[in-house]
């Protein structure tokens, strides 16, 4: 009664004001069933997405769980179930999304930038670019006055536009494509997949280090902090015909110190770890010289013809977001989660005589302007008995799903171990190394 | 006063049924952000987007106005300003987007899918996959029950994609891609700047028309209906190892008579053409076989690691819209738009003895159950007069920028012209063509 007697009286005045605020029109359907998805609960250990209800029927929309969860509402834990730390999905960041939710949401009409070009006939947007030099000036990671930014579809697609990029004319010798063990295979398959007369893989730097009076061009690959050990590596090669590709991926704060701004020549990142969304394949370049840029942009043309104006839109309000205030609020959320785990997977590695962890340096970071850990989005564990040469099955024995040595070329002993997804993926790792560690001192007590 | 007392009643009861409604939360923010630059009118010849508005003052959101359009709210029209026909941003689908607000937008929370994959592994949307085949089902425009479907950047990236899938064995001579003038560039530029030892470009099809019994293995591209003229071609050359990549973009109501579905064993299609949205970057191939399928996959996962979860969210509403009721809508729509296009431009151009249009013959359509003219993307403009062999330079003297012959690799006396842009570009161009050929009848008015 009360209820019919308001809905009368806001109906004979205006709609917009009858709530004293702003009303919408076109755009509630789409508010609607993003907030009907969100408001599913999974139990909390899962989530629902949009995609679903796109079918029409609510009722549709399921929750997807998280890795050992299962049932309609994601409740059914499966207690045998493997722990599964392959993988980079960096799920560790979707609570500070989650916490966020009013400002980086994004409604997208159905008419929004169809064409191919921004007003400026670029495929790149400036504002975009703006917006991802404000954050590398906030954390003082990289240096990009007076440096060119590319877009890629994740940093992905710039890995190869940037070897396209540095190798020689056609006439010349191919360029020589290295990386140093432990590397991310990427480099490698990329590069014998494609099979290009300008280049080829050529195998581990160190086979290289003497070489630089050659007449080759070399194009070295150095993550930094390098995929999966964490160190922050520099190049090894040097001389005049030497092109260094930095991948600088991990070089956040939630991972590493920021010792310094870093300045080199071609450096990649992507949106994937920094704010976490891996599936929205959005990475950038920064570039010195303006020819290698140049030809980076005539790859990205002739490969894709730049990256989705959609994506473009949706990572510029994720820096929006990340850049509010003074900007740290999403990197102390990020260190935070990642010391924790660290700190947690030590104490129970650090009791372990048969397996080990990387060992890094605590580093002074011009961010948090102290001295600090590093907090690798891996970790690179070693099993160090003599029978356990191949550590990926030892792990695998204990229900522990991680990378192998060798997909990294390195010796089948060690093992990355990914913790950077959700906080049940590494709620259910670390009970499974507990257990494998607590089982040495079971059956080696005198150790003790 | 009478508003004081209505807020305060709805405060007293759940506001969600204030209203006697749904009422949103996180959503508010984006939603009113999206509304409010869909309001600015920019006076009907420009629009304002959402990414001007993430600066955060709303009073720099500014109109991007259409060509010959300027002033903060693009009412100025520039009298001397050239027709741009150039391109291919296919703008005059814009209208039906705007009509279906509500039913095409979609909120993009900030947690939206953040994995690499989808729950099944995969980095393609399968509920996508099964859109996509709906689409294709309602229009009859190909075959896809038992076939295999793979996403890329627009149909751009699956070009390059496909010629990879189906080049040899490296230990075999390379494939030798060819296509049939007038054609697309860039099947000979991507082919030429990624510059593989799997493949190489040779030229026009005709080169190799009676070479099949060679032990190459060809590639050839068939463009239908044929970018820039609109023919519904076919592949020419014959043989068992020659593969054929049909580019069927432009094979929708929209363009052409659907005689019959297509049956090819490699077809590609894109977003772009289909519902125009061509910033979103994304296209799709329908293969028949299983290891090219693999192999295109594997090129996909290389190069970018699959299409962005965010734009295959887009993609999905707008087939959604797309297929709404008996589907037929927005093909009524576009036929009808282009059709009228087609029959204004033919007015004027049947007028003139130094310009003539491509011959294109009416086809029953098995969409529409009737026949009907072609009506293709691109007018194929003939300068006829024996001087005028640089057609492209005698339409930019009258005010016409147009797409040069050469660029297809036809003859300077062909200039490609687009009638998919915005209705004000028609418009312009249609003028600009009007005072054209009635100058050819004020300076030789024997020949009336």
């Amino acid at each position: 009664m009360k209820l019919k007697f308001i809905i009368v009286l806001c109906a004979s005045i205006s709609t917009f004001v009858c709530m004293g605020e702003w009303e919408p029109t076109w755009s509630t359907r789409a508010a609607e069933e993003a907030e009907a998805v969100a408001a599913i609960p999974c139990s909390g250990h899962g989530r629902a997405y949009l995609d679903g209800l796109i079918l029409k029927d609510m009722n549709k929309s399921r929750c997807e769980c998280n890795s050992c969860y299962a049932g309609s509402d994601c409740s059914q834990f499966l207690s045998d179930c493997p722990a599964n730390a392959d993988g980079g999905d960096p799920y560790f960041m979707e609570p500070f999304w989650m916490q966020h939710a009013a400002s980086s949401a994004i409604l997208v009409s159905g008419w929004h930038r169809m064409s191919y070009s921004y007003s400026d006939g670029s495929v790149i947007s400036q504002l975009l670019v703006e917006y991802i030099k404000k954050v590398h000036g906030i954390v003082g990671n990289a240096i990009t006055e007076g440096k060119y930014i590319v877009f890629g579809s994740g940093s992905t697609q710039l890995l190869n536009a940037a070897v396209y990029a540095l190798s020689p004319d056609p006439s010349m010798s191919p360029a020589k494509v290295v990386a140093t063990a432990p590397y991310y295979p990427l480099y490698r398959e990329q590069t014998q997949f494609f099979n290009s007369r300008d280049f080829s893989y050529e195998g581990d730097t160190s086979l290289w280090k003497n070489n630089t009076n050659s007449s080759f061009r070399f194009i070295e690959f150095v993550t930094s902090p390098n995929n999966p050990d964490g160190k922050l590596n520099k190049g090894i090669l040097k001389g005049s015909d030497v092109k260094t590709i930095y991948d600088r991926a991990y070089y956040w704060p939630h991972f590493t110190a920021i010792p310094s701004p870093a300045d080199d020549d071609l450096m990649l990142f992507s949106i994937s770890k920094l704010t976490g969304h891996a599936g929205s394949r959005f990475g950038w370049a920064i570039i010195k010289d303006e020819a290698v840029y140049q030809k980076m942009m005539i790859y990205l043309r002739l490969s894709a013809m730049g990256v989705s104006r959609d994506v473009q839109l949706r990572v510029l309000k994720l820096l929006d977001v990340a850049t509010e205030g003074d900007g740290k609020e999403i990197f102390q959320f990020t260190y935070s989660t990642m010391r924790d785990r660290w700190i947690r997977l030590k104490q129970i590695i650090y009791k372990s005589k048969r397996f080990s962890l990387q060992k890094l340096s605590p580093q002074y970071c011009t961010f948090f302007k102290r001295v600090r850990d590093p907090s690798p989005a891996y970790a690179w564990l070693k099993c160090e008995r003599q029978q356990d040469m191949n550590c990926y099955e030892t792990l695998k024995a204990a229900g522990i799903i991680g990378r192998k040595g060798s997909n990294f070329s390195a010796d089948e002993r060690y093992v990355r171990l990914s913790l950077i997804k959700s906080q049940d993926d590494f709620e259910i790792l670390t009970n499974k190394l507990r257990s494998l560690v607590a089982k040495e001192w079971e059956s080696n007590p005198a150790s003790i």
